[in-house]
């Protein structure tokens, strides 16, 4: 781990004790060298491959300035955890960069390291390097993710077919409904939606769960898969656009949560935005139709709730089809959340 | 490689353009799945280890606004195989997450790439992933770097032994007076610098050459080694805070370009900047007595030259030798450029 000089700034912490302090108790893996050099020194297990995902995220833009720094830290690692999962990858170790405007808190960065601990421990990854940067500019996390697949046996996004069928991952448009709410409080009354409702959307704004315990699910039955991270109908419409077809998603059958169902019930314009506003971290899998069952089977087993929303067919481009089979039409921002 | 949405901004080109136009061709490896997908599926080659690096670099910390776009696509990747080099690795893929301010540029976009681009090409490295991110920050790169060594053979920080001669490659201090001289130009007449002096110091600070040659000679020859990114005195610090004792540096000894060597003449308080003063991109080694004369030919056939600075001796810390033999005094920056 790289740390931009030992000196001790005016709060009296330099990059060094954030690192020894912080940051060295998350270094469970041996070739993380304690975090004591410039590099790590990783022996992947035979017969495995490895999966490299890397994801920023920046202030103001993947998460609020206010939010806990604990979920930061989570979200940091959760979003790329997310990429893994889809893979069919379990989570191996990560580095984590950290660009730090001027004073770095002491609490902050213990409740920061203390959500991405929590979130390692569960999923069995260690942190093995990084750098640690002041920057005048924002808060900002790059965190690189290594997982490991037996050999050949990762889930693209390339691969599905026509006639799979497109299932995702618990529920969708949560955070899209918890951020906003976060930047507007205003609008859970507008939405009918209870202090708990709004507790349990915020939390999946914050901390989205990857949904590590699917690897083996997917890698045994799906064909393929992608991370829902920038809106389902997006995702779902990079998946297909490099499939043998086109995807048809029912917009009824999308799952949603009782808290987001009902703000649909007051504001049925929602829906759309639901749909593809991104944050969700689930994922959407193509299953070819004899592994369904076991797809379905699989996934029950650890506790992942998957639901059918659409297949692959013999159109190209993405459908979104609404009340009576008709094809739903999306606005300029449909397929995009910028 | 991940794109927050595929929106085409007001300039008219969105996340997914900027990768496929300018990022797709660096990735030459087939485990990038030509960076359409969200992570990379490596097969690291049988008997090798992996070394693992990441390094952030910031506008206004690590580069300047106006240094030309290729010259920083350089430098963040230079920096990272720095440490890759320092580690006896070579080169083998890494990951990019580029965070850019509002409307990115074309010209500037495919200036980057380019640098990164034959950086790469010398190396025989590879683009394999990342993350393209909008910030309402400043300009910040991250990269991960991931190089190659056989199994055991990594070159650590920690190895050092008393009695070891101390190494550095090339010359130190030059980025320090090219940094300062591109933020005052008018410094150039008061250290007597000619034009082509300081658009020497200015490269130097600007794109810094990482040692992937050497790698070869400290892995056959040396007992530890770091990189010079933070100053030569607290590095060398560094090293030997881990070691079997303590660092001499003889100041005399330390290599200076004819540009540098010229700047302390007119003013010889700057010997002392220039020794602690960072950027430098140079390396390290300690190399035990009886493999000096190996090293030395490893490197001069490579074409790197390589300058005895001091030992390894039965002290701790790090003490540098003026004149006479007598200890230099560090002012209180000495050991960090903060």
């Amino acid at each position: 781990m790289v740390e931009d000089g030992g000196h001790a700034g005016e709060n009296g912490i330099g990059e060094f004790d954030i690192i020894a302090r912080h940051f060295a108790p998350l270094a469970t893996d041996v070739s993380a060298l304690s975090l004591r050099d410039d590099a790590a020194v990783l022996r992947p297990p035979e017969g495995q491959e490895i999966v490299l995902t890397c994801d920023t995220i920046v202030e103001g833009v993947h998460f609020l300035k206010d939010d806990p720094a604990g979920s930061i830290g989570h979200k940091a690692l959760a979003v790329n955890l997310s990429d893994l999962a889809a893979k069919g990858a379990r989570p191996y170790v990560y580095l984590l960069a950290l660009a730090l405007p001027a004073k770095p808190d002491q609490a902050w960065l213990k409740a920061f390291a203390s959500g991405l601990g929590a979130l390692q421990r569960r999923v069995g990854a260690s942190l093995v390097g990084g750098d640690t940067t002041r920057t005048p500019g924002l808060l900002s996390i790059t965190i690189t993710a290594l997982g490991l697949v037996p050999h050949g046996h990762a889930v693209l996004r390339l691969g599905a077919k026509r006639g799979n069928r497109l299932y995702v991952t618990g529920t969708i448009g949560d955070a899209h409904l918890g951020l906003r709410l976060l930047k507007d409080p205003k609008l859970a009354s507008r939405w009918g939606l209870t202090k708990e409702d709004v507790a349990f959307l915020a939390g999946r704004y914050r901390e989205p769960q990857p949904r590590t315990t699917l690897a083996l699910a997917l890698r045994n039955f799906a064909a393929a898969a992608i991370d829902v991270s920038d809106g389902l109908v997006g995702d779902v419409d990079k998946l297909s656009s490099v499939s043998d077809g086109g995807a048809v998603i029912e917009a009824a059958s999308v799952p949603l949560s009782p808290a987001a169902a009902k703000a649909v019930t007051r504001d049925p314009e929602l829906l759309e935005a639901l749909l593809t506003g991104g944050d969700d971290y689930e994922i959407v899998a193509a299953v070819p139709e004899g592994n369904t069952s076991g797809f379905e089977a699989e996934a029950k087993s650890k506790g992942v709730t998957v639901t059918r929303i659409g297949r692959i067919e013999g159109t190209t481009g993405t459908r979104l089809l609404g009340e009576g089979g008709r094809d739903m039409k999306l606005g300029p921002k449909g397929f995009t959340h910028f």
